[in-house]
């Protein structure tokens, strides 16, 4: 990699940052933060501006320009790449050190008396722009919004924003139609008393009226918001995708529906003056909810004392728990995902210790295999093939330049997953095709043992995710070993791979409590630097758990897996195992062998059904 | 219990609300919080003004009188007793009920327009005050502080402010002179750029000083601030307790010291013009370091620029921590209150049969053993003893109205402590004095595995005590039970039962990370409403672990029990623990037995030997 030069970039940037043209004052500094409009977790190429304008584009951090110096924070992850990826017009500040600088003391530091840093009020969340702004103006600053975007003036080849296709999902996928999400959405706004409801996550617009889209990669979504009140629907969405006679039937555009259903399509960029324009026709009590994390922009367009903000949104919180047809889905999207990795590893097996396998060709074929799958429709999210060393870079993604080849000698980690129209996927293994170390393969049996303890687990109803973190690092704790990620995420319904309002975390305070039909993942892991990396990871679906007592009668939960693949045996040291973890295996092992072994069957799918059964062969202890 | 009449005396709170010689302007209403100046968890009797005004005196609640109405907010734990002990004057506010207003609220809706509501400036915190304030000036009322407290202007008969006298701890006990207490906390002042500190709680106050008083029960304190600049000492106090040679010798007060350690004796009700004159006078960047909790009054003598508010302060942190010289003191006091139990259950298991021992009596029996203990002081919190149904209120104290009888049929549950000269306890045990049931053996044994598995972690240094509760709700968890109340607490040394800055609690995200030497109580329980309780409690320190692996270097920590009584076999079902928890048992009354019996045998305790000795026979599964 060699850093990309921005020495011209810069220059025109300093330029417009006093061009009255794009700023009422000129700005002494200007932020450029990672996110698009929606804070979307993955964003599309024409929203990739802080890339453009750094060169690092990796998937957090945020660059600040003054008219002396230009700054990239980041963290750990991405310390090495943006100091590749940058040239030494750049400072590189390294987030969570001791001596590094947060962003709003940096520019207290640098910036002569009095000075306006802009930044584009429809990139930052409304909390962000709340923080900095304090303690800007404390310092005697002022955060100024900059309408215009001052990289997209500079921008000259800046791709155009996607505007591709829909997919309408009918009720055998989605299990309620859009209308009945409205009525339950507006009986939620009157439980609060809130006359509007602002849709500005895409994920949620998706969801919501039970379409799917292509603008961003891996995430099945597409650039649009919606407003809802009581009596009205308003989508914000460009394009002539609207014209799609499928689109128009789903949405019932041309039926005579009752006025309260009724879709008014609007073109995605009058959001704002839409906006502005209910804000400024609202009577006292009038409450317009919007995410906390929604852009200062929308934010802003409703007078502070209307606003009724939360973490969550109530779209957000029903999204989360999926109903019977999106769980039928997801199993279903499960077994097919098994029987592609169920080929993958087979074909592995053969391959690897021919030497010819690299992780780009190992990652390639996995999509190979599950494009096969029926309602295949693409990854969700980046393939992480990665066999040894590269293994412990825990968001490792292999490159040509990284691209190491598999070997009967290494431990290969596989984290994938994919979009199909029933459901969406995610799972790692960690596979040894010679012979594991005895150091390997404890380490790897305490990562077993913590997924088991997850995945075991029986809680009261009401329980935070995060409570369940512990089990999770108990047995790597017990020998001094530990994981510096998260134990688990919410997985959307052929939606994004990463979800809220739940999770499994040491940092998540603020999830909400986990409900039968939520999904999230189980993914505990051990990484040992320049070695090896191992995880093990399934989604799996919250269930209500049968249990000998009831206190108080709040009922328990517990989970299923909805991965089944299996975990390697060769990897484990069954005498680390309790009898309790034993079976545990054992019977995944069997309902792997029943669910994915019919459906290879099924499609005829011989040898990998041979592979399945050898690799499940019941593990037996000895006593 | 019959109510205490109000009506007079609200009579008069009302009357001196408008009173121009207690208030400048009227208040519409008056807010009688629970506390003391120094938000103490324990208060004196003559701060007990809520219980005054009201006749509800349980340990937390919150009194309001308006004009026309007066209502009390208290929790769950006192409804029953505030319905009791409150006239038809008040009215209940249920605290933890859906439909109950929030005070805030309440005065609102109750209020007529642009109302002062009025409270002490020193009894309400800081950070209760601004949420409050907040509150009522966004609808047009005003929170103000009231300089005189009103309950003392009609509280004829309020006792005296307690003076008792002091004791000094030597080095011996403390490990750390007062002396290099104070150059500790100024570099901790000087590493976050501090000038001065307020010590505003009575243990912080105590421990810098190594002092000790009896001003409240319970609690080894004496009502005193200080204040700490980079050079000057200025200590609090009332009374003639300074005139105590021993105490001037302590302190040297008659020696010629460098100034930075000669103490200012000033009188405690002159702490606030002090403060004031320090805030007057200070430089620009010269920052006042306080508790977030400290009162309103003192905050706002320092001006808010120059304010540094931290939820912990550097001596609660200190603190936390004991040195070897604590912990050996610690270790002592667990041993001396270790014999004194054996020799209360001992008592008990002959005498609780013949059906004349009440809860009272047992309760005052185990203080009458304990204060036969060298350095005995007094009871570090009011016993529960319970028995039967009785156990199953957990904040349980026996009064002549619900003073049960112990018996073979019942479970009998102590939880009690002592103060002594070298350290704190707090132990209960749980013992059956018949056939215990199977099913109450059940729940005792899921109890115990869970005491076993937070007192058995291995954790990585860092690791917040909450993220361990989890472990200790397990197994109750596994067959659908729980506990409503949190796993562990800090414990002073020879100072407050309840200490912060750490914790075992679903509910304590601000926790600091447990530290090698701190000291928390373990305590998992099983309550069922009307049948019994179960609650099993040692007090354990915080030690380095010895692990096979040390993963980025990180180090390990788990927990060594200082209490060592023995946990009654009789109710354990074995069958139910793991080969790991019996040896953890069997392990645990093995040193009970060396440890404790060796100073029975010392003490010439023979029959209570022979009972711990029959009680500490190692368990033995069957396989």
């Amino acid at each position: 990699m060699s850093p990309k030069i921005t020495t011209e970039l810069l220059k025109q940037l300093r330029q417009v940052m006093k061009n009255p043209k794009y700023v009422q004052e000129p700005v002494q500094a200007y932020i450029v933060p990672s996110g698009d409009a929606h804070q979307s977790e993955y964003i599309a190429p024409c929203d990739c501006r802080r890339a453009f304008i750094s060169g690092f584009d990796g998937s957090a951090g945020t660059a600040i320009v003054t008219e002396q110096q230009a700054a990239m924070w980041t963290d750990g992850r991405y310390f090495l790449q943006a100091a590749h990826q940058m040239d030494s017009n750049w400072t590189l500040m390294k987030m969570g050190l001791k001596d590094t600088p947060t962003q709003e003391d940096w520019l207290v530091s640098v910036l002569p008396e009095g000075s306006k840093v802009g930044v584009d009020p429809f990139i930052i969340p409304a909390d962000q722009w709340k923080r900095m702004s304090k303690v800007l103006r404390s310092a005697g600053h002022d955060l100024v919004p900059v309408k215009e975007n001052l990289i997209n003036t500079i921008w000259t080849d800046c791709p155009q924003r996607p505007c591709k296709p829909l997919i309408t999902l009918d009720l055998s996928y989605t299990g309620v139609s859009w209308r009945d999400k409205i009525v339950a959405l507006r009986s939620k706004m009157a439980e609060r008393k809130v006359m509007w409801f602002v849709v500005t996550a895409l994920d949620e617009v998706a969801w919501l009226f039970n379409l799917r889209g292509s603008d961003v990669e891996y995430n099945p979504v597409f650039f649009a918001y919606a407003v809802i009140g009581m009596n009205t629907i308003r989508l914000f969405i460009d394009g002539d995708r609207m014209m799609d006679p499928a689109v128009r039937e789903h949405l019932q555009l041309n039926s005579t529906l009752e006025p309260e259903f009724k879709i008014q399509v609007m073109p995605y960029g009058s959001i704002l003056s839409e906006l502005q324009a209910v804000g400024a026709g609202l009577s006292p009590k009038e409450k317009v909810w919007l995410s906390d994390k929604a852009s200062y922009a929308l934010t802003e367009a409703i007078p502070k004392a209307y606003r009724y903000l939360t973490p969550y949104t109530p779209i957000c919180i029903a999204k989360a728990v999926k109903n019977a047809a999106e769980t039928e889905g997801m199993r279903r999207a499960h077994i097919k995902d098994a029987v592609a990795l169920c080929e993958l590893f087979n074909w592995l097996e053969k391959e690897v210790p021919k030497g010819t396998v690299t992780e780009i060709i190992a990652a390639d074929k996995a999509e190979e295999f599950r494009s096969q799958q029926k309602d295949f429709v693409e990854l969700s999210f980046a393939t992480i093939s990665s066999t040894g060393p590269n293994g412990a870079i825990i968001h490792y993604k292999p490159v040509p330049e990284t691209n190491r080849t598999l070997s009967v000698n290494e431990i290969y980690l596989l984290d994938s997953g994919a979009q199909y129209k029933d459901g969406t996927t995610d799972v790692t293994r960690t596979m040894h095709f010679g012979t594991p170390s005895a150091y390997e393969k404890e380490c790897f049996t305490y990562v077993l043992k913590g997924h088991i303890a997850v995945s075991a687990a029986i809680f009261p109803n009401g329980t935070k995710g995060h409570l369940l973190d512990s089990f999770a690092r108990s047995a790597l704790w017990d020998c001094g070993l530990d994981y510096l990620h998260g134990t688990g995420h919410g997985v959307g319904s052929f939606l994004n791979v990463h979800e809220g309002p739940c999770g499994i975390s040491y940092k998540t305070f603020a999830d909400e409590p986990l409900e039968a039909g939520m999904i999230v993942s189980d993914e505990p892991g051990y990484y040992e630097d320049g070695s090896f990396g191992i995880r093990i990871e399934n989604v799996v679906l919250v269930i209500p758990a049968e249990t000998k007592y009831n206190f108080k009668n709040r009922g328990s939960l517990t989970f299923e897996p909805l991965t089944l693949v299996p975990i390697q045996t060769k990897m484990i040291d069954v005498n680390l195992l309790t009898e309790k973890e034993c079976n545990w295996v054992n019977e995944y092992h069997q309902k792997c062998r029943e669910v994915v072994g019919a459906e290879l069957e099924r499609q005829g799918r011989h040898e990998a059904l041979r592979w399945l059964l050898r690799e499940t062969e019941p593990l037996s202890r000895v006593q």
